[in-house]
């Protein structure tokens, strides 16, 4: 009988590619040995919290029997939190965030679902440009709209402003742009959003109908070149910017994370804030985590030491080198998304697999013929893992 | 310019009810002070959590610098949270349920949407015995869904299964079963489940697809005249149960609950969980939140003392003797859903109002003529209360 919806059903058959990289990871693990496989296919931050995510969380054990204490609390937030959040986003971005442009969510993923729930109409379209994180394709439609992958440019992944413009159409609802980017690693300049923004502010105009340009960035603070981040609210109203502390403070699992809008969309935000926080009520989460919530008052401006990351982003740069594969050096995050060599991704997948070590292939993420490798790992299981991936490119070349 | 989705700008229009009485509260604690009014119309629970919390805790803070101590995990939880849940859950349900049937979830509520998004096909219907909890509404049309109200037997909210059978058509997908209820304080007794589940069987038969049976249980503890709260695992194979830690804990805000399936299920079951795990993971949950699934590791079996809640149950239906209001004695929960005196509900509320009392009106649970009143505060505010209420009462009788 049928115990699933169609929909799901589906979902269930097309999630194989992944279900293969995790079962091949668990039986190279069985056969070698945990040391012996080298697996850079999870973006699941390694380092500890700072340490004074130790330190609230005793003062907050401290007063934890105090009636309330973990009760339920206005669905945006603690005002505390909400507070908090808006000193730190105003600093971010570089404009001025009033707390009731904010509300705490659980993790970026859960402030996408509660955006799209609120502002999408059935059919809508999302834009995203390619490579992109697929579970977009998710996020949308769960609530009945579509996700649109327009394709970035070959190698360098910089915007194709021109091929977005070609592909809006009067359902498009908003753009997602993720900067710091997963997979790419890359990070879109002021040039290239300027004249998205004047695109998107003119399609708006002529639709009558705003299009969200939402910049997805819990990657923000991972910037090893100091480059401009620009701020999507300076440039351009009908913008929303969603994030979370799973990777600047290492607390992924607890999910924290936030969506705030920009203070340009006038009289317009108050009703929109009114349909998040009745999202994220309705959509089951009630309340982002009480305790995460707590942390974060005290620890918003903590963060995990990026020159870990800097250092593995440089000794993966090597690796990948020596192997003569080709890549854009990332500029962000914690990914490299690297041309398989010979350019068949997935014989280059079955040949690293051959050698114990794990990634995922460009086509989980809309973009075949690339693959992504992610350092959220030790220097030391980089350069341990420099001979396999030399061997593994070499068997693909010819 | 249309900033939300035409169903939101509805929403929100519709939900004015409740600001009402929560703008009715604001004004009256403004005017006459915190202690001047006595207010029973949320079902926030104000005990602390049990002691042990907050020895958990610490433990926890002590170990929090691990790495991966608050990172990612299998999107169903912890295993060692999903063991612990599972035995707890065997106890209580008197049927053996395995680890692999259970997951954690970001509360009840977030249990209810996980599974709607699981199981639901555009344009399904799910059944629940009015009068009702009005977020289930959201839960099932947040995925195409509708939800059916039956109403229950006059005054006593005895399932009428007749009409329950009456209702029944090919796009009923579910029925909700929510004892000890929210907001009636009832029990559903073994006859009323026994008499429903054969109806429901015999209709999946005809249709030749599964109606789930869910039953929403997050006031199991609270079962004050030691009834028999049957389970349904026993008593329907289609069956999945709902619950959360919200109140046997008091950490409503902290978000922790979990879906079980039947093991009656059989091979189906297998699947099934695959789709609510992919679920909990692209409706942005990811997962149930990391320091609430190791806390109730070690306090799964503690539990706020019932009696405190006893009491006041005792002491709310002395008041409303006194002054003269009919009511089912609940047998659970913390709710009495009595009959509004002189019969219209909305004055009855506008009487309460002028004596400093807040309650929500039984239109809020799809069933006029009555009010909730919850018993999360103290004896003391509920003594208080008294005069107020027996004021209000005699001004409506007439």
């Amino acid at each position: 009988m049928q115990f699933l919806s169609e929909e799901m059903s589906g979902h269930l058959k097309n999630s194989s590619w992944i279900r293969k990289m995790f079962e091949a990871g668990i039986e190279l693990r069985k056969e070698f040995g945990d040391e012996n496989v080298y697996d850079f296919s999870l973006g699941n931050p390694d380092l500890p919290p700072p340490a004074k995510v130790k330190e609230t969380l005793h003062k907050i054990a401290d007063g934890i029997l105090d009636p309330f204490s973990l009760g339920y609390m206005p669905n945006g937030g603690y005002v505390e939190f909400r507070e908090a959040l808006a000193a730190k986003l105003s600093k971010e971005q570089g404009v001025s965030i009033p707390m009731s442009n904010v509300i705490a969510t659980c993790g970026a993923a859960g402030g996408l679902n509660v955006f799209f729930r609120t502002a999408l109409d059935k059919g809508d379209k999302v834009l995203v440009p390619a490579p992109y994180f697929m579970e977009y394709n998710f996020y949308t439609s769960n609530f009945g709209g579509k996700l649109v992958p327009v394709k970035s440019k070959d190698f360098t992944f910089e915007l194709d402003v021109e091929a977005i413009k070609a592909a809006i159409t009067p359902e498009c609802r908003a753009l997602i742009l993720n900067s710091p980017n997963n997979p790419t690693g890359q990070i879109y300049s002021r040039r290239e959003i300027s004249e998205l923004a004047a695109v998107l502010l003119a399609k708006s105009e002529e639709y009558g109908r705003p299009i969200y340009l939402i910049s997805d960035e819990p990657y923000r603070f991972l910037n090893y070149d100091n480059m401009d981040i620009p701020s999507l609210f300076e440039l351009y109203p009908y913008s929303v910017v969603i994030g979370s502390y799973s990777k600047s403070l290492s607390l992924a699992g607890e999910r924290i994370g936030y969506i705030a809008v920009n203070l340009a969309i006038g009289a317009d935000a108050a009703p929109l804030m009114g349909g998040l926080i009745m999202s994220n009520r309705i959509l089951g989460f009630v309340n982002a985590p009480a305790l995460a919530q707590k942390i974060l008052i005290d620890c918003i401006d903590e963060e995990v030491d990026m020159n870990v990351y800097l250092k593995r982003r440089n000794a993966m740069a090597e690796v990948l080198d020596r192997a003569g594969i080709e890549y854009t050096m990332p500029k962000g995050a914690f990914y490299f998304f690297p041309k398989a060599p010979g350019g068949d991704e997935g014989r280059f997948m079955d040949a690293l697999v051959r050698n114990h070590v794990l990634a995922v292939p460009g086509v989980g993420f809309g973009c075949p013929g690339y693959f992504r490798m992610t350092f959220c790992v030790s220097e030391d299981v980089i350069y341990r893992a420099s001979d396999a991936i030399c061997k593994a490119a070499s068997e693909c070349k010819n």
